[in-house]
């Protein structure tokens, strides 16, 4: 076993955090003596231990003979502050611990400074061990620490190979596998929100939670982009129970009336920003940021993906792809809007990767700015 | 080394051969002895020598002695008739050899038999080795030794992850890599034709050449849909020099003048049925076949890949994906026609496999009859 198996197995565990710790990140480690995983660990959800004091702690309980001059795998750099817990720095050092491998550092410099710190009081301290898979594993927080005033957006489509998300008589069910649906829950689940628009609301009256077999899932807030306000007021995502809160975001001079009776329902009302007849998504991300989301799945539909794409507020793109062909061009295209003149202005994806879902894939991919 | 690793080894001679060899299929062989190999070889052409004697001649050319109770790994069952050469049968027999691992039976009943004859005398023979490697190596020839009357048909596409083969301006340079496009030339090599609109003969004025740096490629006869023979009397396709044919397909009532014209610079013209506004593509599909043409590669525009979808004539996908999208619903799709009504009437691709090409995917699958 090298490092990288070790960081691999604690980047595991850091996943298995993954849609409950926001707004920290997900973080997992291992500690390791003589070849042997002694003690593991992941931040499980904020305002709860970190990663390393539940690894460390494991070890204690454990193995506490071991603990000393072992080795401490951790997929993000330990914290050196006193946040909601004491620094992580200080239970690596008093654990007794000889080494420590970090995968990356901490991109929020109020909690950074830990390898110093470590490296100051004499461990050996190596970082960069899978340091792309961890960033991308934490890719939403660091862009919320990085001085972004938005949250980070994922745009999720999902079409047959030739772009339709609905046939001509707006038949959709299904067109991705039941493993590809299944992933579409993980995404809601990893983000702190979900967007919709009207169009999707009315036609499909979607719960938008997150639902996944065997796991205690963590709902998203729902954000409905409702320029007039054309919600039903018994919608599903008004009246069902759920522990995140449903969003309207609206145009101005909506019905006070029924304003009131959707708050008097537990709905939030957002009035944002109207540019020619669609609300202005700048203003929007600006102001779901201040509401302290940090992270933003879109999933539709066609109007909705197309404006996110033009107001340049996507960072990732997740594209689910059928092995389907509705071999003409009157279904429901996945975007509905105004494409480029020119191919040079097309968008394109960076860091593209790809997953199979049964006989679906999943591209993945980054916009740059 | 197994025999799976040998007979990859035999699969990848048979792959050089592809292209070269219609309508025979491509085979390649390996002889080994002691775990080494010590002859090799290819079908590299029609009339050419078979795989077998030219791996046997070769291990024979260098290393006489070690033939006797060598092993020869071929990826189609060896001949056991005399065609345009000698059975392979007799060539392995007389050469000594022991044991004959072979990866598929021959498709064609005049020209099978050969495994039962190399047991009858004695020899040690395993078959089913990568066969479905072996089988999807020659598709095009099982299909046609099927008592099919239709050529193997293969739609090639290359678009947006949106859908799209052009701007709405209709820019199309490039949305594929040059990788992509590349392969595209391999697709062109690899069939006996390739087939487009008269809407592409007029917006590109096409080559319809296989070009591949440092290749000796086969062109593909060209195949133009053109209804009302539109085309142009200096197109490309008429008056560039190439070793294959130009077939232009018309409905009837054509200029007999113009078609005199374009016969005089070499084309030939096929009269062929119509169906409304359109062509008969399975008329079409007959009358090609007759003409010795066992393989076609379709290449669009969108008209022709929709009505080919619709027709029902295309055996196999290869969609070229680049990680690009319009994000608008005015581009120009890679099918124009109309799609079904319901999602279970979608054309679904089967045993689907992706190859990358830089950042472009290539998804190729199979329409079931």
């Amino acid at each position: 076993m090298t490092d990288s198996d070790y960081m691999a197995r604690a980047l595991a565990l850091a996943a298995r955090g993954k849609g409950y710790t926001s707004p920290n990140p997900c973080v997992g480690a291992v500690v390791v003596k003589n070849g042997q995983i002694i003690g593991q660990g992941f931040h499980a959800k904020a305002g709860g231990p970190h990663a390393e004091v539940v690894a460390i702690d494991d070890a204690a309980a454990k193995a506490p003979e071991k603990l000393a001059d072992a080795t401490i795998y951790v997929t993000l750099e330990p914290c050196n502050h006193f946040g909601k817990t004491p620094p992580c720095t200080h239970k690596i050092l008093n654990a007794g611990i000889g080494r420590v491998v970090v995968a990356c550092k901490d991109p929020n410099p109020v909690a950074g400074g830990g390898i110093d710190f470590l490296r100051g009081k004499g461990l050996a301290v190596v970082s960069g061990v899978m340091e792309q898979a961890a960033l991308t594993l934490i890719e939403d927080f660091v862009w919320n620490v990085q001085n972004h005033h938005t949250p980070f957006v994922t745009l999720k489509c999902a079409a047959t190979l030739d772009g339709y998300i609905a046939t001509r008589t707006g038949d959709s069910q299904w067109i991705t596998s039941s493993a590809s649906r299944n992933f579409g829950h993980e995404l809601r689940h990893q983000n702190d929100a979900i967007l919709i628009g009207a169009g999707t609301l009315h036609g499909d009256d979607p719960s938008l939670t997150a639902r996944i077999a065997g796991k205690q899932t963590r709902d998203p807030a729902r954000i409905i982009l409702d320029t007039r306000l054309t919600i039903q007021e018994n919608a599903k995502v008004v009246v069902q129970k759920s522990s995140a809160p449903t969003i309207i975001v609206t145009g101005p001079d909506c019905d006070p009336g029924k304003i009131q009776r959707l708050k008097d329902k537990g709905a939030q009302i957002l009035e944002c920003r109207v540019c020619g007849n669609l609300l202005d998504l700048n203003d929007l991300m600006i102001r779901l940021r201040k509401l302290s989301i940090t992270s933003l799945l879109i999933e539709g539909g066609g109007c909705v993906a197309a404006s996110a794409l033009a107001a340049g507020i996507v960072n990732k793109v997740c594209y689910f792809l059928a092995p389907k062909m509705m071999g003409g061009n009157d279904g429901i295209p996945v975007f509905n809007g105004s494409g480029p003149e020119k191919i040079k202005d097309v968008v394109e994806l960076v860091r593209v990767t790809t997953r199979h879902f049964d006989s679906d894939m999943l591209v993945t991919g980054y916009i740059e700015a």
